[in-house]
């Protein structure tokens, strides 16, 4: 099954179920990661989808909020695909690079990006993990099987900002400029791999096969679970493939208008359209 | 005045603000974070500090809970003291270098903290900066008023992770790890500068003035204001100075059963002894 948090018209948000001739089913949740957090939330799901009362939401109509807006955990592992490793001009490594974002950086499927402040502003296509239950240093069959499932995620860098220091997190924690969505596709239905592909203005930027990630989902869950708890609708971002701006030569970075479209086959795909407060200075 | 989050004989939490005599008043409020959260929180104080039935709590029976237990942000700036940055062989820097770390990561004044899978266990005695109104791309004079006082911690630091990668985030974010409290200090009663010392085994290792930090309070506030959104309740920690162990030739690090003091003049002290659980390797 495909779940999204959709926007209603009171201005709250509500979990909701992705059926048939693009319609979406409202679930009793504000969003996935509160439908989540409920042990039953399978049976939640499919209770509601045998009602004879159904608020049901017109794909036309359907307003993506960040999937999981209220994250407690949105951990990110760079330096995760040999192409994107190697065009950075780095080895192979021994263990995950893993960074820490916050749930403010969150933005909807379809939303406007708007920052302020960079002109450096830069794509990075990937693969998260939603994870679905409790976990605490958990091996890999654990935490694979704690994978709620997967989503599209877009973990968009303020390259000036992320080298103004050693740490990257400054650069990467710009609120609202990290889209996620639309929908969460369940472990269930997921194939082993994903491509993931990353677009500017229709222009192919990224590409890159989940099968070449160095540390796979399992593995990066398994991972962060040794220090740290990871509790259901927390986010783990699997890394970018080849094909970012800063990696080009000369170096690219979005401009003010330009859409940044983030999809993978089988899940689905964002669209954001960027407003970039900045003066404009030569990228290079 | 003083503000705790003191744990309760039911297994819950309490805020309370600390009285003559070595006494607590128990306050409306489930933690400090909660009672920031409301605005009128100075009324809240004083009311309940002025009302005939108090619950008050003796001094020797007040168990610590971290000050803050689910702050939405936990932001720590590495390398601001002048002679730690030269501990390390570094120059001063013209930006803060930021890390995140999550809620998880905090433990009370007097908790015993567990360690497993590090054996190279460091102190990183802190002044922490506790936010008390909502601050986005506020200048440092707006940053300074929204400083609802200042508290101690440790961000005590698994070295062996931390290097692992060029990110330190795997390093900092060991769950329970960071002790934090006793008290907020207020913002109004609080001095200019804080002398910040840390001792372990009754050894004082670290000695440093909050005087020479390179980015102080009000700096880092509104520096991190820029990207994203503070609010009541959220934590920066300052930097440590220097004297940590991994700066030491050999280099030292902590042991199981060591006992780590952290105290700043004015405000109060941690002591937290350590449980590490981790093959015993030799130090260097």
């Amino acid at each position: 099954m495909k779940l999204a948090t959709l926007r209603t018209v009171g201005g709250g948000t509500t979990a909701a179920l992705a059926m048939a001739a693009d319609s979406y089913l409202a679930l009793p949740a504000i969003d996935v990661g509160a439908l989540l957090a409920q042990p039953e939330w399978r049976t939640i799901v499919e209770k509601a989808a045998a009602a004879t009362h159904q608020d049901v939401i017109s794909g036309a109509d359907a307003d993506f909020g960040p999937l999981l807006p209220r994250a407690g955990k949105v951990i990110c592992c760079g330096l995760n695909y040999g192409d994107h490793i190697q065009e950075l001009g780095r080895e192979l490594p021994e263990y995950p690079t893993l960074f820490a974002k916050y749930a403010d950086t969150l933005v909807g499927a379809s939303d406007a990006v708007e920052v302020q402040g960079s002109v450096r502003v830069d794509w990075e296509a990937e693969l998260a993990v939603v994870v679905g239950s409790e976990l605490f240093r958990a091996d890999d069959d654990q935490a694979r099987a704690a994978i709620a499932g997967y989503t599209v995620a877009n973990d968009v860098s303020m390259r000036d900002w992320q080298s103004r220091t050693l740490q990257w997190f400054q650069g990467k924690a710009f609120d609202r400029t990290t889209p996620v969505g639309p929908v969460l596709l369940t472990a269930d239905e997921a194939r082993d791999d994903f491509e993931v592909r990353g677009y500017v203005n229709g222009e192919l930027m990224q590409q890159g096969n989940t099968s070449t990630l160095v540390f796979g989902p399992a593995q990066l869950l398994s991972y962060i679970s040794q220090f740290t708890m990871l509790r259901p609708g927390d986010l783990v971002l699997t890394g970018t493939p080849g094909g970012v701006g800063m990696g080009m030569r000369p170096p690219r970075f979005l401009s003010d208008g330009d859409v940044l479209i983030t999809e993978i086959d089988g899940i689905g795909r964002l669209e954001n359209r960027f407003r970039i407060h900045a003066p404009v200075i030569a990228n290079a």
